[in-house]
């Protein structure tokens, strides 16, 4: 059984990737819900979707997010009736917020409705959201607070970030399994995606950290940053507000107490030796994933970097 | 101004005939809402709609209810999650319902909602909802007892009817300005419309009916059915159920107490005198709608139906 903690966009491909190399049924993606919002009334996921439409088959290549091939009827006509139109949903995407949303008023919990749709897609993965309760990235530029996604797509992550928060989280538990996934693992991976805004709010539901420091399974990241860019996104800008460098030592910095190993590019092979110094393992490899095979070189090397443990603890 | 009741199919093409024969600004158009519904969590108003896509210019007319050229990615999806399909949206109507419920969510009334979608389709007449308040037209079919969807759609109107009821009619109140385009028109429609379950809703509204006795507005009807079957639909039936003749006569007689004229159709020519000693005015006119000309000429008549009106409190 391998774990993968995840967000969306680099993490559904590394996801993509991993249930080619491992037997599907036996991996376990837990989910960011840090961003998900309330849009048009429906209750949206967009990391739960992204990993869902990825391993489903159906996850639009060349948008990133959404359903391959989705018409924007409904979008249009949105438009036309002046509602909020910045955050786009698809008119196939549009079903699964409907559904969820359904499932949820008639009392499922966002891991029920996810499990009921994912299994409509024929996954065979098991799909955990981080927490079944709310829990809100928010992010605070200068004098304002915004969602998310009013940072990310609204606004196109170009305003100024001073920090992120993310609220209801101490409140929050971890949803039916997660725990158990992390510690009953043979692996656990954090997916290619940002630490800040994708692996941060999993890492701040209180139990999952620890979780992450005590199991016995190797845990393995892969850097979401080459050199000092992020592959995509605005990981760079939140890693540096957060007070980390924009880097692959960053990366190890934000998972120092829990990291075995990181996986950094081929790129950043001078930069093993920082990695290491902060008392976590580097395995270099090719981390771009622009098709089938780099993907799947990827999850081999990621799996190849997965060893039992040396106990955190004894550090 | 001029005033017409209606309900969707029938009456829907009944109002794009009357707005080409009297400036779109001078009607108002009252609509049954006993078959609204609640659909994948949405408020869905099909005779609103329906109404809304006739003035729009948008009605399908191969189907006769829902968006010309509409597609159904949504609802593809919506089967594949195993939900609730038999009511069908299309992807374009379906921004119709997420606009509409999520207006009332934010606090509009049905008014308000309505009057919104209906500015931003450009149609300038008025649209009005019997009533804010929720009326639910209820089908007694054996032991059971059903939605008019679930009769109409669901079951194809297939069910025995043993009577015909509207939920928290009593307690309803007409919608704003309902009874004062009803007093204050120069003449009121009834279109052809269904006189149990289309017309039978917006007349239980308390206070309604009594404003079309009391109106010095010419009340003229369009009959529904010619010979003893009903144009469309299962009216037959549904006047059968209510101890009405399925005939012109009989729709004279459901709305004998304040009924002016009866607009018949040509091959009822023989029944005018049935229906006039009933003490409604007979008109005969080819009320067939198969084309816009049609449309247009039924319009000429109803208005050529109608004139000062006779007291009824006289007869």
């Amino acid at each position: 059984m391998i774990t993968i903690l995840t967000g969306g966009t680099g993490g559904a491909k590394f996801v993509q990737g991993m249930v080619k190399v491992v037997d599907p049924r036996e991996v376990t993606v837990i989910v960011n819900t840090g961003d998900d919002l309330r849009w048009w009334g429906l209750h949206v996921s967009p990391d739960v979707d992204s990993v869902m439409y990825a391993l489903g088959g159906q996850l639009s290549q060349e948008r990133g997010w959404g359903v391959e091939g989705d018409t924007f009827e409904c979008l249009a006509r949105m438009k036309q009736f002046g509602a909020d139109a910045w955050f786009q949903l698809g008119d196939r995407d549009l079903a699964t917020h409907l559904r969820r949303t359904e499932l949820l008023r008639n009392g499922a919990t966002l891991s029920e409705a996810t499990a009921d749709i994912a299994a409509s897609f024929g996954i065979q993965s098991r799909i955990l959201p981080m927490s079944d309760e709310r829990v809100e990235t928010r992010i605070v530029s200068d004098s304002r607070e915004l969602s998310f996604q009013e940072y990310f797509v609204r606004e196109r992550w170009q305003p100024p970030v001073q920090g992120v928060y993310f609220c209801s989280a101490d409140n929050a538990t971890p949803a039916p399994g997660v725990i158990d996934a992390i510690e009953g693992a043979s692996a656990v991976f954090v997916a290619p995606s940002n630490p800040i805004t994708s692996i941060g709010p999993i890492l701040a539901v209180p139990g999952i950290r620890e979780a992450l420091q005590r199991t016995v399974a190797s845990v393995v990241a892969i850097s979401p940053i080459i050199g000092e860019r992020a592959v995509s996104g605005p990981a760079a800008e939140l890693m540096k507000s957060a007070g980390l460098a924009v880097s692959c030592e960053g990366v190890a910095q934000a998972f120092q107490d829990f990291l075995d190993v990181l996986v950094i590019d081929d790129a950043d092979l001078q930069r093993s030796a920082e990695v290491e110094a902060l008392g976590v393992q580097a395995r270099v490899a090719p981390t771009m994933m622009n098709s089938d095979s780099e993907k799947l070189a990827l999850a081999r090397a990621a799996m190849a970097a997965a060893q039992p443990r040396q106990p955190k603890g004894a550090l």
